[in-house]
């Protein structure tokens, strides 16, 4: 809880090293507060920057600290700041866009092309003990939030704001394909907006084991390569077709098969990346209208992963299969990378 | 079970009365089914007309046939029927629109100016043993689907078409205004779409009891006259104001005050009738783009009300306080009338 | 004006003929108009059906007639048809959906399997003297829309769909691929739907200069086979990226190129065809959040179209390059399968 | 050209009056930059703060600076700016938002709490010499828009975001109600995206004579005070009903008569403000689905504003009647109010 260290802060170079450096503690800006951190989830990507130095056109080219899945305790704050206190505890929403662009004003900030973002090279993360962030993208957790969640609330935007562009509402029948952490919560996710059914697919027995805990419709193990074969097969399955299908595995084949078993009219929602070139089935999206939309980050979030967990809608805290104290971050990683005993999200205590 | 008369069906004269009259069995058209009935709520349209004898322009000139909240199983299917067969259990959409107006062509039937409505003047309804109805507009009940909930599916479907053109969606904070059946079954269709909060409003302390019992975030009662001052009691006893405002009480000063209440950007839904020239703080609603939505009957809101009592995203059965055989439905209007009881939905059994 | 023959029909087999037969001239049904054919043109998947003897699912198993993009003279009405009278000029729609299944109910009628569709096999086409169709899918030409701006309602209306799809609005940069009838009727559609420009491609001159009268921003020449340079060289020549891209060329490099060209956060409107399974850059796609939209024929569209060409809003005429006489179909059909001297679109005039 | 003065700048203090008073010149932040102002047009709300002292909760409780419609030359630049030059012509969007609050986030600034708006009291406006405003709400305007075209983006802007919440789209048919420069910019942008036909309103004779020299299908003199027969006549003169009605004119009877004229299934626009509480046909517009919908000033409207003058989608410049150099504020003023010769828009011109 009082580390000695000053700033205590695991960082990368990208060449599959991870590095514990004692950093300054930085003061925060006037609208700015300083966090003491407590709870930094792993997320795939920082394992993707440690072990292989980038993902797409970000690369790391000199040294980041990692972690953006995070929450912790107000140590200080800017002299603008009015609605936070030290002592609050909050989550942080990563990315701090520029305000200005017309992404910005237009309020799909994720999309600003000068955002700065934790963890993303060049931009540090908040995996340490001390980090200074923008006052409005702090949000404070009620007494019946705990910091744990407050740190979910990043995985849990990724869903929101996916079920959110594929239009998902009450009635609808959901296939998620992928039971990973971001497949869990994009289940969770539609379950809270009312969807009728959701079920999931993977190629992991105990992925799916997980996501029938969480209360998946049907949990389909993909066994066959032939996408147009394991569509037929869906919807033998389950009996029906999904109205919106949510992609979180980034394989091609899943992402083929998943255009094949969207129903006439739906929404194929890509989440998840793999491959950047990928065919597809165009002749059947195209005249079976079946619009394949992106995820980009998230915006405007936040408050509504706040209030859903604030108010018990979702869940989140199943998803936490493993923990470890920062000076372990090796370890953490480690258990991450290698899913070891099936790993879901292994969550790290800044303040331990 | 098996009752002697051939076709019992309860009519009005729109001169407070109620008339038990024996008519002929109807035959099913080629796209129609006919159905022995199980079921019927009392709406209130349904008392209005018996007691009033029209509601709007629509004027009871000749005796009809009330009841549309209705279920039954099918008896005899027309020969280009395909999708029901004789056993079936179904709930009966009440209107069928003409299927060639621009309205209907474009997804909004609802809206149909050639739309035949059950027990809306001068078309029949199905408070009786037999009807015969138009087979796509007919529903099968899935084993786990009572008659009962069937019925249901036609207040809860006013429900879901004001839930869907207010836009409401995950983490919505929700003032429902007016606790009678459409306000509760709006309460649970809000929380079903994933409202953080659903707050209701009501002038009767038995109907609040009711909704707390359903779940409301908070009850309130109206105890002040004053539109304005009742909004800010209402942000002072909720600590937070309402993105969507669903208006099911009728009742100007309601109307007025939750125009004042609900948050700039978002939207009040009207739902309840009441005196037709409603006076309202127009600028508010202007310069706080607070938009004012309709809300006629419904459209395409049977499948999902059938998808989300048969998943168990809400329970209606609650609802039903009283019931009573199709012989004794003068004491169930009487029931209904009379608020008997506390009564909120009184069912008729139309195969005892 | 008089022919002698009964009902001359033109007839393809699917094995690239085209047969002039006399059949039989069809009497209306009760909600049926039945009409003297004025104006039919030749549209791709004619030429298709004819050479190819198919298009994906759709097969010509046994000989039909051809021709959907039509309009005519009501010479008989059904007995239930108030609304049209012998004598009135009137443009067809080709399809008439099922009127109860869910895509009908829901304005999505352009989804219906079950849907009959002029000249789609195996459903018989208007190419001919006399034709019966459902008369509310038959509109009133007024005295100022000519009967070849009757038959130019059909393109116009794929074009109307896919620009609404692509939720095209006031100030939007487009991008047209593809200078055929179809992306020249996108370009004027998406002008009079308030464009600020709209640039469009082809790898033909005589297309582009067309495209150039008609009106468009820029006429971009694809002469680069790489797509990602392709796209940049768009952008320069432009001097700014297109919020929506409407890909009609059904290319696999131009849908390629179309992606990488579109603005972040916009929108990508497929409408050609050709290859089925098409690659293309899913990253891009995804973290740009570029939407994908298909487009199937069109709902709710001919109301649009011909108060758009009633009220000058765009000026289709232009399209019409050659004109034929029925009897004079095998020679209309070599000069649209030819593109001789640069036609566009080859109109046949069934009354001659 | 050359002012002797510093910064002659014209202010009121609600009390009827108009000082010329020579202020400061204000040097720019590090995010802003000064402007040498060029172009200033009158709208009704300076009239009405200079007569009544305030509009609705805002009053002029000390003196301010008048004017929001406006253009100018960049005279110096900001550490931080990078988009703009001494010397680059701008138009002026004159709302500053917080940007940090839920509306900003959400892209609808209009609505922030903490919005700085020019000539809004307490927040001076830009009618003077020397203006300092953030860049990013600065439009730098081509060579062919004219400063006069850049001032009038404003009301400009109103039209825009009065059609885009209304949805209008391609074939609507409009009703404007008031003939005033609002009412006139709304017709004008309503034929910009598509309308299929636009009739206007008004009590004036000559007002209806310029909206019938700006295009407008129709021009209806309002001639009766009964709203509902006011609404038939409406009919009979159009010949169809309104999708789409725009109130600019904020009188209660006009009001009342637009929810009667709208089609079924419409949208009730509201723009103007007049008598705050107004009463209306709540039966009518709840029965019929016809949406009631506000406008708070604008967002993201400038940049489409200046591509629709831009590419020529709209000529506003018809609309300024009457021009003053700054030095005669008092007799642009006195145009102005009292519509002299039948005044549209008085521009003053600063830099004389």
């Amino acid at each position: 809880m009082a580390p000695t260290d000053r700033n205590l802060s695991v960082v990368t170079t990208g060449k599959d090293d991870l590095l514990l450096e004692d950093r300054d503690i930085p003061l925060p800006g006037k609208d700015e507060v300083q966090i003491a951190m407590q709870r930094v989830g792993i997320c795939g990507s920082d394992v993707h920057f440690k072990k292989h130095g980038g993902i797409g056109d970000y690369k790391v080219k000199s040294p980041i600290i990692l972690g953006h899945e995070s929450s912790g305790i107000v140590s200080a704050v800017g002299t603008n700041v009015k609605h936070l206190k030290v002592g609050d505890r909050v989550a942080i929403e990563p990315g701090i866009p520029c305000r200005k662009c017309k992404f910005c004003k237009e309020g799909r900030y994720n999309l600003c092309p000068n955002c700065f973002f934790l963890a993303c090279p060049p931009d540090d993360g908040s995996l340490r003990r001390y980090h200074c962030h923008a006052a409005d993208f702090c949000f404070k957790l009620p007494d019946n939030v705990s910091s744990d969640e407050g740190a979910l609330m990043e995985p849990l935007s990724v869903a929101i704001h996916a079920c959110r562009r594929a239009g998902l509402t009450l009635g609808d029948k959901v296939l998620v394909l992928g039971a990973g952490p971001i497949g869990l919560v994009c289940l969770l996710t539609s379950k809270a907006m009312g969807a009728a059914k959701v079920a999931i697919t993977d190629i992991q027995d105990d992925r799916l084991k997980v996501a029938n805990e969480l209360g998946a419709s049907a949990c389909i193990k993909i066994d066959e390569s032939d996408p147009k074969k394991m569509a037929e097969k869906v919807h033998t399955t389950l009996g029906w077709k999904p109205d919106i299908t949510i992609e979180c595995s980034g394989v091609e084949s899943s992402f083929q098969m998943g255009i094949y078993a969207t129903e006439t009219g739906g929404v194929f929602q890509m989440v998840g990346h793999g491959n950047p070139i990928k065919s597809f089935p165009q002749f059947v999206a195209n005249t079976r209208e079946i619009d394949i939309r992106g995820t980009q980050r998230y915006a405007n979030t936040y408050p509504t992963a706040l209030s859903m967990i604030a108010n018990g809608l979702v869940d989140v805290k199943p998803l936490i299969t493993h923990r470890f104290p920062l000076k372990e971050s090796v370890e953490a990683f480690n258990a991450a990378e290698t899913c070891k005993d099936n790993a879901i999200k292994v969550m790290i205590h800044c303040d331990e």
